[in-house]
């Protein structure tokens, strides 16, 4: 038994079951333990942007780490952006990124880099192996450390001699890893006398609070107070459909935003921290809450917001159970030639969505309109990109259907973004995935032609037209999809797209709709 | 005018024409400025890694270095792999990364991160705008470090509101910029001694060394010692072809690359460091020259190196000219239904590749089969895998066009790399560049397969075949390139290979042919 293969079992005995991988020479004693041991599957990615957006989605969905292995400072460096995603998402994810062997580090060779340096921006914990005989007990606290009590991204570097070491380390057993912190009694009863001070208060909820549970104390709560529930524009993940508290989502548009929250006078933020807007703009405030509003923290992402989001209704006297608004009735399509929008696609998804469905939306623009369709539709939970770098879609869904193999997933991706990290694609039909990646084709960057407006940068030219443009040459996402080995079909209109919609959902395994819209 | 314009100006008054570009929201001022200025072309690239190896084909081509305009941190960290490529090139770039408004910063809004630390392992400068009137001034500073001496990647992070403002810095005029600097008599002399006295030398050449200047001088000083003149495995770029000096490639593997070096006693280096293996291996030493020989350094890349060859070669009373090899006999395609291996992708480049053609290598076990039939062929440069960070082919060749519009480019790429950074293919449509993409589908990443044994990991099992193999399913690259706007054909065959070269260079434009190998 070589080392790798020790670190491997302790994964194991902690729970990890998945690695996300694209290795290479300095990982073959990972790749070769894999091989060797049973138990922790390993799925191969053509890009390292697509393991660690996949780990991403299982950490959100599984509420545990899966791996990524990854191929030195380059390899680390491609999974980077959807890292940053997960980091932003308090996603838990374990990386180990194989480095060279210590003697051959100082020798400066091609592929060295500071990989250290690089792993710290969008990680919680970074830990290089020293020793062979660390690398069960590194993996251990690597776990850990992505369990959190504020769950993230660690980072573990894994010298190939470290790895390939006859030492035999030992095997660790599973050890308890930390959860979330209770919400201290004192916090609640401020919260509360806070609260029954106010006379307009908000309660703004993310993180952990927009799962099924929280949701519903967040809803008791806000019912009794007859105040509005707002939720974070860009959430990890929030528990939707009929039977479910729907919070209202905030703008992201900072002046609708502030608009929003204008006559807020105690803002309570539970699971996220008081609302900012997403850029800056020449001459607009930054922080969107009213500057006079009281901010109460219930708790961040560390905190185990449900049960504290419970208490607190129940201090505050509110009935046990929310109101909740019926199933909405999915209307007919009445104009089959009409030509599709993000709204209609929306429309079809709640005509045909099954219960339990999982939504991954990297569809900057589109996102918006298929959203609001769904509120009291099939249950379903809704992943965001949390941290703005597009290129999510398609890998989350990889990661999130194999969190949740008997869930269908949705991929949702504007070209743009899509064009990011297509070979994700790949990966859904070598795993014959339940995945439908919903290409919206509007053959541009369409977010920044208003973003270049609102900056006030004036009338865009030719050159800046062509910067936001995708339209020379356009992409062919039959063709691209069909590439990596997932049937494709093209819908520009409302009843293209729903035929299609329930052609891919009969026929199972992966498919991508190109919405024209 | 607002500052971003001033920079815009200040930087074509340097000399940079060319900026590769995947803006956000944070950068529509940048984008304006581009927009309102003549003088830089813009080319937009639907993912970083695309523009910062088109950038760094652009450097090494131009020996001047391109813009590219990225997106905060996550739009850097897509792009830091190929710059992990250029910063081993010495490829002079340039990144102007954009960032939040400073007064936005601390809020930490969803694409907040450390943007200095994520630029600092791939780059030679990294410097962050601190206030809207040193844009000039720092834009100068960063395109001085890009020159070097030692020419490499800087990093400029431009706060959005030091874009925007309407304060009017300065544009600053052209200043004189670093060039190589010249090697000191002193440092000649004593190689000159120490060759006098070796009985087995080694002239060991790299960077700026393998330009034809320094080979020809390297060739006069070989061959009047009667000793070996061997390059680096992976050097920036070599310039190739009939009535040039070719020196022999070091090997790859390690040990032949110790055989090859055995019985040296002085090994002089010029542009390169000593070489050390690419990859440690269990029990295998990683420096590779003999532990006894005596190592001189002529320069490295910060030197200039053909004078100080040349004045070498003079002083040790070398001939003016060195001997050259007649240009290689082109043979006749005799077996066409023969199935195509690398080496037969050499033989048809060699009957019909223009002169003055630009080989972009990220074929790693395909390049190795092609290139020693060019060695006498047309003229040409070939550009190498400086850092081993796959996915540089097609970007680098994008960059290789952009600098030389005259000349006929050619990515050879694994499929395994290609489908890193195929989002190069767009571009490439765009500009309508004569670039022929050769996609060696071998279907697996072939060279993890020996690197597997070569490392001692065992057999492969089932789980660490499936690791290495792109078989399942396998990628069509005609369907992937067709999908970028990119004509394709596929090729199995020696005859059908040289059809589709044939045929794609009549054609112009960008091509891509699947090598089936």
């Amino acid at each position: 038994m070589f080392a790798a293969e020790s670190m491997v079992r302790t994964l194991i005995n902690q729970g990890v079951e998945l690695c996300f991988t694209n290795p290479g020479t300095s990982e073959m004693h990972m790749v070769a333990a894999l091989d060797r041991v049973e138990g922790m599957k390993s799925v191969l990615c053509l890009f390292e942007g697509v393991a660690t957006g996949a780990a991403d989605g299982y950490g959100r969905m599984a509420q545990k780490p899966a791996c990524t292995l990854l191929h030195l400072g380059p390899g680390l460096a491609n999974g980077l952006a959807n890292l940053h995603n997960a980091r932003r998402a308090f996603s838990p994810v374990l990386n180990i990124v194989g480095d060279h062997a210590r003697a051959h580090r100082p020798l400066d060779a091609p592929l060295t880099s500071d990989i250290e340096a690089l792993a710290a921006p969008m990680s919680r914990w970074v830990g290089t192996v020293g020793e062979p005989s660390e690398v069960s007990a590194m993996a251990v606290q690597a776990v850990r450390a992505a369990y959190g009590p504020e769950r993230g991204v660690a980072s573990l570097i894994l010298p190939a001699d470290c790895a390939w070491s006859d030492d035999e380390p030992d095997v660790l057993p599973r050890e308890t890893m930390p959860g979330l912190m209770p919400v201290d009694e004192a916090v609640i009863a401020a919260a509360a006398t806070a609260l029954g001070e106010a006379r307009n208060p908000v309660i703004y909820v993310g993180g952990n609070a927009c799962l099924e549970d929280g949701l519903e104390a967040a809803g008791r709560l806000s019912q009794h107070l007859n105040c509005r529930l707002i939720m974070e524009t860009f959430a990890p993940r929030i528990a939707r459909g009929a039977g479910r508290i729907a919070p209202q989502r905030l703008s992201y548009l900072g002046e609708q935003a502030m608009e929003e929250l204008k006559d807020c006078d105690v803002l309570l933020v539970a699971g996220s921290r008081p609302p900012v807007s997403f850029f800056a703009y020449p001459g607009k405030p930054s922080e969107l809450a009213p500057k006079d509003a009281r901010v109460v923290h219930l708790g961040g992402p560390a905190d185990d917001l449900a049960p504290a989001l419970a208490a607190l209704a129940d201090a505050m006297g509110a009935p046990a159970a929310p109101d909740l608004a019926p199933r909405s009735h999915a209307p007919a399509i009445d104009k089959p030639d009409e030509p599709l929008n993000p709204g209609y696609v929306g429309l079809s998804l709640l005509r045909h969505m099954p219960e339990e469905s999982i939504l991954c939306d990297d569809a900057t623009t589109s996102g918006f309109g298929v959203y609001p369709w769904l509120e009291n539709g099939p249950r379903h939970d809704w992943l965001f990109l949390t941290g703005g770098a597009i290129g999510m879609g398609m890998p989350l869904a990889a990661g999130a259907a194999l969190a949740c193999p008997g869930r269908q997933v949705f991929a949702l991706c504007g070209d743009g973004a899509a064009a990011y990290t297509l070979q994700a694609l790949w990966t859904q039909a070598r795993e014959r995935q339940n995945i439908i990646n919903v290409v919206f084709a509007n053959h541009s960057y369409l977010v920044l032609n208003f973003e270049l407006a609102r900056v006030g940068a004036g009338n865009p030219g030719p050159a800046a037209q062509a910067m936001l443009s995708l339209d020379n040459p356009r992409m062919d996402w039959v063709a691209l999809s069909e590439g990596f080995g997932v049937p494709a079909v093209r819908a520009a209109t409302v009843g293209a797209f729903d035929a299609a919609l329930q052609d891919a959902l009969k026929a199972g395994g992966p498919h991508t709709i190109v919405a024209e819209i």
